[in-house]
């Protein structure tokens, strides 16, 4: 078995942690890969909320049935996506290329055209869709760099999301919170599922070859 | 660096693949670590297509821009979405877990109709965006277990996903298509990009720290 997936065998979603603090530079390293997750077009159309403060905790655990992991953590991320995308969020990217590659901005006027194109035709609500699916893959990327720094890491979704972005001022920032994940370490002992064994599809239901 | 922070570098979404085949064993190691992606509530409401098929793959071609990757793949992954969640649905998974944790299915009524209460209100719509980001999560995983097992991994939302269904038979399966991802070895020559910079947001503009 590869280090990788016995690192995925290792990982569940804690429903109790104990309240220890993840040290700096684990946290860093799950925010490093949450930033290297590839996007559609690369755009990165979503930012992430990094939660320490006890006293948001105790207002997001309101929004969020109470689920203890919110106070026992050692940080919330919560991430949120674009409500919408805009010609200047298409720029401000592609300046961002430029200025990385060091190559000139008119060098890429093919592909901003065709970003602006493809994207600026869609509704705000098909925007928010995509740049939603798209923050989900910087979540898998949280998830196993937790698991390979032997972090937990639950992910949530059951939570009031217009509450939530109330909470965290979302709206002004034109967000919208769509799955949150908390980090910290298991509490084996008040967790009946820490010893539960992982249910997963059988492999010739879940995939289909041709 | 961590090992898997230099992975996540060495990867980038190849444009041009050089047809060579990746290995059973890398490619059963990149499905598992697939099947072991968490979902919302566990029930995994997506299927795999894992496409080797030449004559397939030339249809694909044409249902995605003729993007080259599609033939200079190995292997092409389709990410489909189930088009809705059905009590059945639920009920098999509950079966699911009974069977592989040796419990009674009685044990589950209270998971089972929380489950039922919180999707089967849900409008087809917004079960059908919701199985999506999960298959997004999934998504994540087969992209970083491709690059610990240095297989590129090129993710591809570029298509006509009614004309890829129709070519995959997928409405009759209850499945939408959502993303692709080509799996082979990158091209470097025919590929400018395989030697450019990796372009992310700084880590200031992406993380918000409360």
């Amino acid at each position: 078995m590869s280090d990788l997936i016995s690192r995925l065998h290792w990982r569940y979603a804690a429903k109790r942690m104990n309240g220890n603090i993840v040290p700096a530079a684990k946290l860093g390293t799950i925010l490093e890969a949450i930033n290297l997750a590839p996007t559609s077009v690369g755009l990165q159309p979503f930012n992430i909320l990094v939660i320490e403060d006890r006293e948001t905790r105790e207002k997001m655990h309101q929004a969020a049935n109470s689920q203890p992991q919110i106070l026992e953590a050692s940080h919330v991320l919560v991430f949120a996506a674009w409500e919408t995308v805009t010609a200047d969020n298409i720029d401000h990217y592609i300046n961002l290329i430029a200025s990385t590659r060091g190559i000139p901005v008119e060098s890429l006027a093919l592909f901003q055209n065709k970003i602006k194109e493809s994207l600026l035709s869609r509704s705000q609500e098909e925007l928010f869709n995509w740049s939603a699916r798209q923050a989900y893959i910087a979540l898998g990327y949280g998830l196993i760099a937790a698991a390979t720094e032997q972090v937990d890491a639950t992910p949530m979704e059951g939570f009031d999301a217009a509450l939530l972005d109330e909470v965290l001022n979302l709206k002004e920032k034109g967000l919208k919170s769509v799955v949150m994940v908390a980090l910290g370490y298991r509490d084996e002992e008040k967790d009946p599922l820490a010893s539960a064994k992982k249910v997963r599809r059988p492999h010739e239901e879940l995939f289909i070859t041709v």
